[in-house]
């Protein structure tokens, strides 16, 4: 038996990473284990999978698990793409700025990075990028890439996101959504989760399980089986095919089964409108983005993010800037906003 | 809370991944749970890991867990070479035929397999193909990469791994080990893990746990520092780079801290015992391998074969020979031995 | 003007690389130079190398012209298979032993190398290595790559071709083939280029002309259009689109609109026969294979060999048995021939 | 014997690749004809050729010539960097919008391109992307490269690179050169090629002699040894290792063993700045860019565009702004810039 080695109460606003694992989650691991089941994904658990994302994403969706976002990500844009293609994104997306470049090591695609306002791209700026079909010495635009809620913490709107598709398409482009936090978007717009996604025309996401209460486990989910090649033979190339995948499964099937994925993220969600009432009073403090998913981005003196960091955790988003970033989580309690909210005033005021 | 889909009273013969999580893997899991911890090995869990891999291969070795045997093995050798070199390994071994041609797509690297007779180099096959340095129309050889115990349920003694280290090394090669049954060899020759790793000269190995219990991870264990650059770069591009370490940490501390795995690779290599002299009596049937490790290779009839697999769960190993696996895990019981191999003889009598 | 700094009069038996540009090539190239022609192949000498190619080739045939042989080949194959495939060859196989691992590092691709007797393939030994389709774990079989005259200097007849392509895609499989040195070939079959290629159901060839006269160039060949994805974006991101195309199109046409492509191979092959018959009776001297393109593979003593080197450049094909390679080229004469002959039968004396 | 296809006579503005082969060029690779020379690089004309570039850029420098511009850039960037690394480069830089993503295709890199005024980067300029070392999700910034001259026709003084230089290499970076015109930044520069190259810090280059009067050759030129790995392997990988290299080799000494280089280079800038001037006046027209080197940049209606290039080939830089590039060669004449200059008035006219 090991020992415990960190304290439990601590709780931050670095990530909704630094969380652990809702206690649903975990009893759901309980529940597959013991006994043997065919590994690689021949088990029941993630059989009974593909009937939960068909009901969330329709009856076309097909969901490969997988482990983390990253590997969702490389693994739908390679379905997607040929050898000589190119994916248009929001400069700030994600697999551009914060996955060390695997979209172009593991799968050789060339990203064109749009500058955005917001971390959201529009079909005017996709145009800025998303050009030059034919000439042999352009890596071809062929994938769109969004970021649904972004990394700014900001939403598209479901008629967005159809506009996006519908531009894409038209040009013989193909549309990605990286959904790692998919879950507050759905919670954020009041919609299912299809809503936004399948019925607007994403061919494929990335569904984020880890940042909304998994222990581990993120899913690529194919909308148009059409847009894709391969994704089996990806997925075990990308080394992201577990070999005990039925407790990655199982754990999505007790968020997705019941509406644990909207009580997570609609808590979260909630939790960051409250922390940013609770600061924006404070003087001094500037909220500085929407604050539309389960992030809070916000203005405050450097030397005040240095003295309130030794009391709890957040990340700088931008070093030029001094921007600070505080993320909610599915565990973040009232009582740990207000606690917050309190100590960045009393540290504003000192 | 999800329902039990499966029959928990079910084990087979497949695969050691085809067990579940050993409960006191399960228990380490909510020991590390509730509170924040930072993400991406940041984690106190992961820092109290370094000390205990460091008591087990000596004080240079640094872990990096990661998802899988794939990743840890694609890791591990991107580290240890240049964008031309090539590894020489068993033409059996999992690098070069279970991994979807990972090392290839993924690293760049060419494998030079080696055919073998039992899934062994030695010093003399390892020269087979590690020739031609300087020669720059041939990718260049610069490591050997050997299984223990071997994808054929074989071993190498700490003598013969000194053997393979000592002539790569003086021709200017690295000795990569893929462990992913390495606690069932440290079993078999009950020696500590070191003694036919770190102390033979091996510069990198892939630890296994998944297959020895965990409900998932692997690591990366670098122990001579100098045979490497950027395991942690590389271990992100490589997409493997866990958000909640914790948990796979916390797995390696319950199985390594004490003696879990020991117990549990001391168990599976029993049964594989167990189960080859309970079957060597069977008219008609025939061990086809040495059984020093937990698998055990037969020969036996396709039609007793396809019946048999109706009753028990395992894989024809080699589809032109016939042969089959026969796999054992830390769960498996003597009366599952007793009864496949009451049911085995019953099927060779039919 | 620069000066010449070699002696024109040195020739030897090492490679057909080391041999110079014919005279009607460099003719040809001085004929495409002046004025100004679109760069990238939208030049008029490109655009009438297809009707040329088409001539030997077959109605559907497209060719690219490219740098050189490795260019070709991984061009070729990245057009043929995807993100996952293998490919099986000979284990002798140029793109197998003498491309630095530019297939894998490359074109992520697999290969599958099947020991041979004489550098060729059969049905039988295809299947060594063809098998596992639909198995995630294992890289898919997509191509078979075959060359053709060898590298061990043998040839396929047509059946034989034509035996391998009803083989492969019987089973799904598409066939390339390097034909490095195909003029080589259909001289010694006294067979048109398609016979024994596009009429036989190759998919695609890499076609020679380096090592047939021209300063450089090859040419990636497609015979079946439904067999390839993208060789114009391939050949761009291969770093094997040339600018002034016009001059690698000028010498092919130079080499295949008449017959000088054929009088060049025929004459190598010929040289290469007279060399056998000359050396066959020199006591010690052994032909260890069929001389049956340009090619000849023979056992000498080593100490013969040094001082053989001394007089005449060849390379030694196997460090371990001692074997070595003499090859003929265009431009070797009767006189290179009987002097190497005279040298070797004395140097055997000696 | 082929026949000219194409009208020697016409000329245009639209490429510098576009022009022929210079007849000194021609004469060379004549001169190096005949016998055999080793394969590879081992011949008399790739040795000299090592002194050549050594007086040209300082004792350490060592030269490998390859194919393309595309080519020499790839393989000196992958020589300067690990399989995690980044490049900053401007946005408009070559590599980052003519190679189809052969850097990240090929080499896995990422490229990180800066917006500039006017295709050149500043150490501010460059600091944009140079940040996050140590930081396992971001591509470690690794190499500046820049052009000269420049995408944009404009120069950067000795001074300039200097200060790039001693930016980068302050913060751990290597500086890489695209050098496909560096000659014609020498003759506009009126220095010496070291004295804005090695002597003030560049690392590695690739030189350019397609675009100056070679039928085909490029280089990659390493200053600084100790700023790459395996660039002799790289070459051989990246299928840009020339069988007849001696031709590549001889085209290179013809053009840097006396000044040929300096003339081409000094006669299409020459050639540039007469048509700057003779268009710079006729009403309507506007020289967008300075004119330091052998490209002028333009503003004129679409519509006289389009008629002008019935006359006289050229491209249209931005499809979106309508901006069109004329690029002079080493074999431009006074006469067509005379008539280009007339065709171009009148066009305005009508």
């Amino acid at each position: 038996m090991i020992s415990r080695l960190h304290d439990p109460s601590e709780r931050g606003f670095a990530s909704d990473n630094y969380a652990g694992v809702h206690p649903e989650i975990l009893s759901a691991i309980a529940v597959a284990n013991e006994g043997h089941q065919p590994a690689y994904g021949a088990d029941v658990y993630t059989a009974r999978l593909q009937e939960v994302f068909q009901r969330h994403f329709g009856e076309t969706a097909r969901a490969y698990p997988v482990f983390n976002g990253t590997g969702a990500n490389v693994i739908g844009l390679q379905s997607m793409t040929d050898r000589w293609s190119a994916v248009v994104c929001a400069a700030t997306a994600h697999i551009n700025v914060d996955e060390c470049g695997a979209p172009e090591k593991v799968a050789g695609l060339k990203l064109l990075g749009v500058p955005t306002p917001d971390g959201r791209l529009t079909p005017e700026l996709i145009d800025r990028e998303a050009w030059g079909w034919g000439d042999e010495h352009r890596a071809q635009p062929k994938v769109v890439s969004i970021t649904q809620s972004t990394e700014l913490g900001t939403l598209y709107t479901a008629e967005e996101i159809a506009a996006i598709c519908a531009h894409a398409h038209e040009r013989g482009m193909l549309v990605h959504l990286d959904g790692s936090r998919l879950a507050n978007a759905a919670a954020a717009l009041d919609l299912p989760l299809r809503a936004f996604t399948a019925d607007v025309g994403v061919d494929v996401l990335s569904f984020g399980g880890t940042k909304n209460g998994l222990l581990l486990g993120e899913a690529v989910v194919v909308l148009n089986p059409d847009a894709v090649r391969g994704p089996v033979f990806l997925r075990k190339a990308a080394m992201q095919l577990s070999s005990k995948m039925r407790f990655v499964s199982a754990q999505f099937l007790a968020l997705l089964e019941g509406d644990l994925w909207l009580r997570n993220a609609s808590h979260s969600n909630a939790m960051a409108r409250r922390l940013a009432e609770a600061v924006r009073t404070v003087p001094g403090v500037e909220i500085v983005r929407p604050v539309q998913a389960n992030a809070v981005f916000a203005m405050i003196p450097p030397d005040v993010a240095g003295r309130l960091r030794k009391r709890f955790r957040f990340y700088t988003w931008d070093e030029r800037t001094g921007e600070v970033r505080w993320m909610c989580s599915f565990d973040t309690t009232e009582e740990d906003v207000d606690a917050f909210a309190a100590a960045l005033a009393e540290e504003m005021r000192a």
